[in-house]
């Protein structure tokens, strides 16, 4: 990382300070960038991207980077509709001349150099890096650039440096519970590298399926993936469009548990009797491999010696985590091989399994990446752990010498918010108290998209857009942490995002017509009216509260599954109401637009129940439905008493804050957003609160 | 036709008359079919469509239809979100069970039986049919039943006979003037397929590209068409795959007029001296084929040749239209040749031209058809007349023993409204009156989408869901006619229609989304509100109104772009206003609803002028923004007058209408929609109208 501490020197950093809240202030021209650079300045002027739009490569050059470039005109052109020439042209005089100085590495590295000075000047820009990588990095940040402006579209005048703050900025898709389409983990690739992250970590086996051809062992996919596995031509080909995109990949092949799927066609390698059967369900279950057994030892010799030729990255996860042991207690051979080995307990058995396998990686040329689990005593210092379990452990990590990536904080499917996600930082806790070396070891982090409740048709909108504030928090300087500044951009980035092909916002839609069936315009609106405002519900509760116990063949076809995981509308309605609050009341707009919303809101559920009477999967929302016009009710009410001018009867808020209270219950799995900024309104309106005698 | 005439008795169709009008009430169970079947009667309860859902195959089975039968399956899960088994069963206790008798032709011929029987239970469905081609349309059929029930997915007990009313259904894609990718021709295709359409006419050549891949004259391809062509390889799958879906392919090469891009590389063929270059503009151009050129006629017999290989259909489509034979008036050789044949006029050389060509088609084992101009006597009475001149044009060959179909009244360019291609009927003008076996020889109407004003983002908002409309015109009983229940099920298709990958709904958001840019989400909210309430200008007003003339490189990024071609919004508005007016004013909630929504347009403006000062896009529809304004403004004025319980002064009738003229204009070759339903309201509330002393 050393080109890291050669660009980020403290003055860019007190530079980036002080240029982060002029670059948020809504009424300047900001820049709709996502991560933010390192560093920006603004010049003078604009320059103008119309037809006549070209690209040109000065210096290295290679078939990569010169994909790269028309991937860029075809991308600039759909952003604008220009008749592009989508080829790079060959002079100098181009509209955007790149000039990269080296290659890459010929298998991309942690910690190369991926930085760029882009500059964009009223006649011409230059975008300059010291390697491929930087260049391409450059090229997407041009892209984000681009707007619609008075005379056309145009790039605003700017100068910018950038590199990343972390090396390791990754996304983990788990395409083993629910298998994952090719086309589909294409178009998440092309999102990552819209927004500069750098790493795909594919989940590739679980007790749910083992989603790779292996040619050594045809039974793992041929009886542990129904069919549906990824063939290594397949996978050779997404490394390589991976790779075109800056993006390296790293294989997970989760041992010695999360493996009931390989015993179907294996049960040699487990620590049961067998026979096994493709895991239905959720949850951890007892199957694991048997760390006694030699055999298992030289299946995994060959395994991973196939699979290290396949995936040419220096990392290999072998997972590690969540072994519940059972199988291990239960086998009198295991007990007595711990006994005579003096393992103590499952851990340490668990161990030195892991360093059994960690030695067959290193023997095929590959450092280990694994779960918290994996860091025992003894385990080289080449390995990654990625912490599930935060930044504590990531911190004694560091403090023994290991490099690590953060998990905890990114999984995606626990339904948080971007603003949420993005407060958690891999230097904060007790990692912001190691040492400089120490901290160098923290590599970055990785977002994760468990696919318990995910589906190919869903899968976009459990990623986008809030992997973008993730992607950011890796990416931008560690002060780059405003909120309002991250959804005003977010907001951007996300609808730039589905030119790419992704369906994170038009899939939602589609589901939604699916349960609403034949009904008419103005019921279907008033089903998305009530869609916009509620989420599923946070963390695990999901699976906790299912009416049934969930497989893998249960239908994604209701209302939690095809409602974005955060209500862009409720977060609105939230800011109008703290808009309001904040002007003590005394904000005639603010106060007819949240008059307008509640009032909506109140009317809902009588459009909509008939559609609930006619549709089972509408049904589901129809008591949630009548929540809402209870929360439209009451905040009208609110509206009511403020206007009155003092403060409302006590009995008045009791009745009031009972109606919120049974609101805010989550009802089929599912959350009314608004809730508690009603609750505030209702709150403001009685005695103490801020507008109980505000109106003169 | 004959399975036409044994299906098609008059107790059947008397049967339709009688049962449509209880089809459409709103509160009815009702069949959300289009087209409409040739009969159908409700039977007791309904067939539920859950995760057991199977179909298997009886009787007579193909390839062919085995695929079909997976594709439905895809397609049912797609719809209904469940996991389904995708193969057919092996079983005859099915679900659905599939019964056809016969293979279809082997090559798909015009007035194939393409009827089936569908009749669904409680307890099971069966679909007979005597062919392939008629067991998969019922399968679209049972695909369109499907719909959400308060107990699950279900499809209704009903008994369907159904048969086509013509046999040549068809969509014409001008995929010259705009390259149309194939992956858009294939969902296109699947399109058709749901709607039961069973010709594709593919309009290869034109002045602006010759855009099939031709091995023996490369240089047609190489030098007309920009790159941008079908190999052979890529069109016999497009074949294989539209023959998969029941729809053959006709291919269209517009000669002699239309032909600029083959003189590109073959100036010898023309009339004029050359040389050519592809043009790039529309309209009605000079260059044309040299019909006293004995070398072409050797060149097209090599050409119809070599495309009659690839193309397995017996028609062959040779265009023969707009020629305006200046290049024949103007070559000394050419008149020369008239003179001494005996040729009066370039009428009559293109007579020679056409009859010529048409013994090469005949040679290589086709058929001609061609555009009204290619009707001159003497051709032979196997050639189909495709009349974009009209009905009468129609009937005048019908009785000169020639057989023909419609285009005139179904140009998908022309912006018309679903309803205005729905009420253009084949036998209606002079059609009506022919005899019983004239009329056997009107086969059909095809849809044609002329690609001056389309790219390949727009080009499914531009042909759907009209289309449909014209698909259930040639499929259902001439009764069907009613626009109220074709809308309603016009609504339900769209959304279905969807599903297969058409982007009619989602493009155009995407497109308001790059015109708006960095905007606010309540500003795009602001410009989707004005978008939805207008559409392009009719006909071929575009072109003529153009600011500066279009070319085949003109960006297409503009609001004219972008809205769809018939504003659904405009025509509930509309809807609303008459239902208000239907009930003398005396309508609460109507009145409100109209009062909401003609707020809304009031205050639109001030929310979205400042996005249209940022973008140049937007500053397009300032000014109708503005007339949306007024027209908000003045529609509430009415309800105003309306309420006061007496009719408004003269004074302020003509002040409201001059408003409205105003409105009515078209502005940056847009009309604003809701103008019409406002000028009934004023009108309404003034001396006569109907409300203007209607309040006690």
């Amino acid at each position: 990382m050393a080109q890291n501490a050669r660009l980020r020197g403290p003055g860019i950093l007190v530079f980036c300070v002080l240029m982060y809240p002029a670059m948020i202030t809504a009424q300047q021209p900001a820049l709709h960038l996502m991560p933010l650079p390192a560093s920006a300045q603004s010049g003078a002027g604009s320059l103008e991207v119309d037809s006549s739009f070209s690209v040109a490569f000065v210096g290295h050059t290679e078939p990569r980077l010169e994909r790269s470039g028309e991937r860029f005109l075809l991308q600039l052109a759909r952003q604008t509709g220009l008749a592009l020439a989508l080829k790079p042209a060959k002079t100098a005089r181009a509209t955007l001349v790149i000039q990269a100085d080296h290659a890459s590495k010929e298998i991309q590295e942690v910690g190369e150099d991926e930085s760029y000075v882009l500059e964009v000047t009223a006649t011409g820009a230059k975008l300059i890096a010291p390697t491929t990588l930087g260049a391409m990095h450059g090229l997407q940040t041009f892209l984000q650039l681009v707007d619609v402006s008075p005379g056309g579209f145009a790039t605003p005048a700017v100068t910018i440096h950038d590199q990343p703050r972390f090396p390791w900025r990754g996304l983990m898709i788990d395409s083993a519970r629910h298998f994952i389409p090719l086309d589909i983990i294409r178009r998440n690739i092309d999102g990552m590298e819209a927004v500069k992250m750098n790493v795909f970590h594919w989940h590739l086996s679980e007790n749910q399926g083992f989603r790779v051809e292996s040619k050594k062992f045809p039974k793992l996919h041929e009886l542990g993936s129904d069919a549906l596995y990824y063939t290594q031509d397949e996978i050779r080909d997404l490394i390589a469009y991976a790779r075109d995109r800056g993006i390296r990949v790293v294989p997970e092949f989760d041992m010695p548990g999360h493996s009931t799927a390989w015993f179907v066609g294996h049960p040699e390698l487990a620590s049961g009797k067998g026979p096994y059967e493709i895991e239905r369900k959720w949850g951890v279950f007892d199957p694991a491999m048997d760390p006694t057994n030699e055999k298992v030892y030289k299946f995994l010799d060959d395994l991973i010696g196939e699979m290290a030729r396949i995936f040419p990255d220096h990392y290999f996860h072998i997972g590690g985590d969540e072994v519940n042991g059972k199988e291990w207690d239960a086998n009198p051979k295991i007990q007595a091989f711990m006994k005579v080995q003096g393992i103590k307990n499952n851990e340490a058995l668990q161990a030195y399994f892991s360093g059994r396998v960690q030695k067959l990686v290193t023997k095929h040329g590959k450092a280990v990446v694994g779960w918290d689990e994996v860091l025992v005593p003894g385990v080289p210092k080449d390995i990654v752990i990625q912490s599930w379990r935060g930044q504590a452990s990531l911190a004694q990590a560091a403090k023994q010498g290991y490099r690590g990536i953060l998990s905890n904080g990114y999984y995606l499917d626990l339904g948080w918010s971007a603003a949420r996600h993005y407060a958690v930082d891999p230097m904060s806790g007790e990692a912001a108290n190691l040492s400089a070396e120490e901290k160098q070891r923290i590599l970055g982090g990785e977002s994760c998209m468990w696919a318990e409740y995910v589906s190919p048709e869903n899968v976009d909108s459990r990623i986008w857009p809030r992997n973008a504030a993730i992607a950011e928090r890796l990416w931008s300087p560690q002060e780059v942490r405003d909120p309002a500044s991250m959804y005003a951009r977010l907001d951007f980035v996300s609808a730039r995002l589905e030119w790419l092909g992704l369906t994170h916002r038009t899939a939602s839609r589609h589901m939604l017509q699916r349960l609403a069936g034949s009904s008419s315009p103005v019921e279907f609106a008033a089903l998305r009216t009530l869609a916009d405002l509620i989420e599923p519900v946070k963390d695990y509760t999901r699976g906790q509260t299912a009416p049934a116990e969930p497989t893998n063949a249960t239908p994604m076809n209701r209302v939690v599954d095809a409602v974005p995981l955060e209500s862009d509308a409720g977060r609105r309605f939230n800011d109008m109401v703290d808009q309001f609050l904040a002007a003590a009341c005394h904000d005639p707009a603010a106060e007819a637009g949240l008059r307008a919303q509640l009032t909506t809101w109140r009317d809902n559920d009588a459009i909509l129940q008939p559609l609930a009477q006619r549709s089972f999967l509408v049904k589901e929302v129809a008591a949630t439905s009548q929540d809402l016009s209870a929360l439209g009710a009451a905040g009208l009410a609110a509206l009511e008493a403020i206007a009155k001018g003092q403060p409302a009867p006590d009995a008045w808020k009791a009745r009031h804050l009972a109606i919120l209270e049974q609101v805010k219950k989550p009802k089929t799995q599912l959350l009314l957003i608004p809730a508690p900024a009603v609750q505030k309104l209702i709150e403001a309106a009685t005695a103490g609160g801020t507008c109980s005698a505000a109106k003169p």
